[in-house]
C-alpha cells in the first residue's frame, strides 16, 4: 500500500486522526491502513469505529491484524511491543 | 461460545490475563475469546501476542473484530465506547 494511505496513530486527539482518514478517502483513497503501537492501539480502534459509524458509512473494516515489534528502548536495549493494523476499504 | 471460555480484560496486570488464557487452554479449551473495551483494548492485544509468542505456540489468532457498544455513564446518559474481541484457537 502507498505510504500516503497509511495513518500512524500517535498522541494527538482521536478526532485529528478521524479527520486524516476522512480527508484521504475524500481525496480518492480506496483503502486506508491505520497503524498503532502500545497504548495508541485503543485510539486506533476508536478512530476506525468513529469513521465508519459517523462519517463514511460505506467504508468497512476489511482486516485487522496484530503483531509484536521490536523497538530500541531509551536505555539501548530491545523492547517488544504490540502493534495493530486496521485496514479499511470501500 | 461457552461463557467460561471468554476472558474479559480489566484493570489487572497483563500477566494475570495471560495466565487465565493459558490455564483455560491447558484445561482443554480449544477456542478462547478475549474481550476488552476502551483503554483495555491495548492490553487485550498484548495478552494475545504474549500467549502465542511465549506460552502456547500452536494457539493462533483466528479472528479479530471491533464494535461500538453503548454503556450507561455514571451521569445516567448513554456513552458509546469501542470494544474488541480477539478469538484464539488451536
Amino acid at each position: 500500500m502507498a505510504e500516503e494511505n497509511t495513518i500512524f496513530i500517535g498522541k494527538k486527539g482521536t478526532m485529528a486522526y478521524v479527520l486524516a482518514v476522512v480527508t484521504q478517502v475524500n481525496a480518492g483513497a480506496k483503502e486506508i491502513s491505520i497503524k498503532a503501537r502500545v497504548k495508541a492501539i485503543s485510539r486506533a480502534v476508536d478512530v476506525s469505529e468513529i469513521v465508519k459509524n459517523k462519517f463514511i458509512k460505506d467504508l468497512k473494516i476489511s482486516n485487522i491484524s496484530t503483531s509484536t515489534e521490536e523497538i530500541s528502548s531509551d536505555e539501548g536495549g530491545a523492547l517488544k511491543v504490540s502493534s495493530i493494523e486496521i485496514l479499511m476499504s470501500k
